[in-house]
């Protein structure tokens, strides 16, 4: 088939689920992996095992590809640039990535926009962290400027001295206000480089120990006002960013409205209820998007859309046998699993329902994904 | 994970359909190709490029496989026999599988349990011809006894000179009465060793030169008693056949009701709606079955889901640009391509349309496929 080939960075389950989206396009989807077990590898054909740090390894994977993407934003801005500057595609491009890989740049940028944002400083000393804290009060959130990965690195801290060791480690450090969080949405939008953009509905997302465990699609009590507001403002920083694929905005909503958290340019786990639960999921989308081709609706099939996370839990999994039980208790749960080894806290996969009344869809996701964890029934 | 191997013998768009299904559960699908370029062996990881005619190969595939199932009928029956006498557990069995090898086989089965099939005979003359024709009429089907897929390699001839080919061929024939057919049904379901099943709505599947070409599901103006009568005799066939995974039974609707037409025992071409227009895809269905898990819901997505088949068109395809063009007129048509090298004639791919109208539905996938297929946009 004359159908391009895209080349996709990062070897985990996003990409392992980008890629089933890819063989329904008939696309050639090349993956550029750490090693041949990660979560895509074993499962797609056409790997590229290789470093997302050496330069060399991009370009292989570059070779021969319509378009370079991403399932993280880690790979090192320069090298993303040199990617650009060596004649190939690269969406999103390493100007709007940036936005998601420098905490500051984004603030600032989002400030210039508009954009509502918690008060933040850069503060290299104990001096900026007690003259931030004597304007926004503690605790005072700390986050590094760059690094990190869905919010990770990020910690509260109520007093100087829980700062020390932060303030001695040498990185840069960028100090938020801890605004009172009620709860966290995430607004999901794709572009594509034509210039079009498709939105799905606000979701709630509920996060622990640090990991996004539940998202509830469409946000519920949500008014239609502030799902219109996070809407267009995902939609506005998609434009004003120029990103290319699918912009996650992570946001707080406070007593007052929303403001946002962090950014993500590619699939992201807000976004994982789209397979079942809309017309076109985020991964056909993301493809969509960055080839420019024209995006797929975005409608719902059906009221409710809850995904639960599978973490890894204790011992041995068992989840040949835990699949089947569940497969028995519920058998309208979809179950995705990532494939890989399973290790205590590390993300197994997801599990989605959809029906029509909220509080039995969210008790059928959470049950299911604390069975595959557990091997036990009740997850209260 | 401690998931288990799924050995799938057929490298075809049936395999790289059941892939996808597979990834998201986690499960290692090993695929038996005739060749690296064969639409499945294009994306799956760990083909085993062979020979179905290869015990060896087979072997191959089916070393530390929890099952082996199939994409088609083609395995030789012996070859089945001889992995279940070496251990493997095969789904469906070479017994189960005999059923769509040998028509005369299925055909005196049927007719034993009562099941409607239109008379038939076996004629190695002229004279037994003639018999077959005095008793029922001309014109006559003729099919091979075994060989053949998806219904091809069938004749219908209207007098003794234009059968005298076939009748020299040296080939066993099967006559049928021609009967008068006023539409296609396919009755799909799922068994699974256990003895748990399901069923798929009943739909209408319309045929060209010998081809499915488009699939209505629901069937349009079937009424819930035949619907009834087709489920409950697809169940009872899966059951009395001792089938394990998807059992696709063809039907013709005549004035006076339905009769058998053929079986299919795996995923089959009217059952590619059930991707997005059903809770359970075939494919997962297929899976989940032949690993004996509980099945899948069988509910709708959709009040009207319309399949249309791609097939190969003249000329150069520009497969790529149509996307474009299509996904512009059409945000919510769903694509799947088969990824091999396009010929005239050949299935590229299929689409399906989702909607609350029927023509309109109906109307979107003829278009959606006819465009694919020509570039041009009016498909009547």
């Amino acid at each position: 088939m004359d159908l391009p080939v895209v080349g996709l960075v990062g070897g985990g389950h996003l990409s392992r689920m980008t890629y089933q989206a890819a063989v329904s396009l008939g696309l050639s989807l090349r993956v550029l992996a750490d090693a041949s077990d990660d979560s895509a590898a074993l499962v797609a054909n056409g790997v590229v095992v290789g470093s997302l740090t050496s330069l060399a390894d991009l370009a292989a994977l570059a070779e021969g590809c319509e378009v370079v993407t991403f399932e993280h934003e880690q790979v090192p801005g320069e090298l993303v640039r040199a990617l650009e500057e060596n004649g190939h595609k690269v969406y999103p491009s390493s100007a709007a990535l940036l936005h998601t890989q420098d905490r500051l740049v984004m603030r600032e940028r989002l400030s210039a926009l508009g954009a509502p944002v918690p008060p933040y400083a850069v503060v290299s000393s104990a001096e900026d962290l007690s003259g931030f804290a004597a304007s926004y009060g503690w605790p005072v959130v700390l986050k590094a400027v760059q690094g990190g990965y869905d919010g990770s690195r990020a910690r509260v801290v109520a007093s100087l001295s829980e700062a020390e060791d932060l303030l001695a480690g040498g990185v840069r450090l960028l100090a938020e206000q801890h605004v009172p969080v009620r709860r966290e949405l995430a607004a999901v939008v794709a572009r594509s480089p034509y210039g079009q953009a498709a939105a799905w509905p606000v979701v709630e997302t509920v996060q622990a120990d640090g990991s996004c465990v539940e998202v509830i699609a469409p946000a519920p009590r949500l008014s239609d006002e502030r799902a219109l507001q996070a809407q267009e403002l995902a939609l506005d920083l998609a434009n004003s960013l120029g990103v290319v694929g699918v912009l996650a905005v992570e946001l707080f909503e406070t007593a007052d409205g929303i403001v946002v958290n962090g950014l993500a340019m590619r699939p992201h786990s807000s976004g994982h209820w789209t397979i079942e639960g809309s017309r076109t999921s985020q991964f056909e989308q993301h493809l969509r998007a960055v080839l420019d081709y024209p995006l797929g609706v975005t409608a719902l099939t059906a009221p409710h859309v809850v995904v639960a996370t599978v973490l890894g839990g204790e011992g041995e999994p068992e989840l040949d046998k835990r699949l089947h039980l569940l497969f028995g208790r519920d058998p309208a749960l979809k179950v995705h699993l990532h494939g890989e080894a399973v290790r205590p806290g590390r993300t197994v996969g997801h599990v989605t329902a959809l029906g029509d009344d909220l509080a039995e869809t969210r008790d059928r996701a959470r049950v299911g994904a604390h069975y595959l964890r557990t091997g036990t029934w009740d997850p209260s």
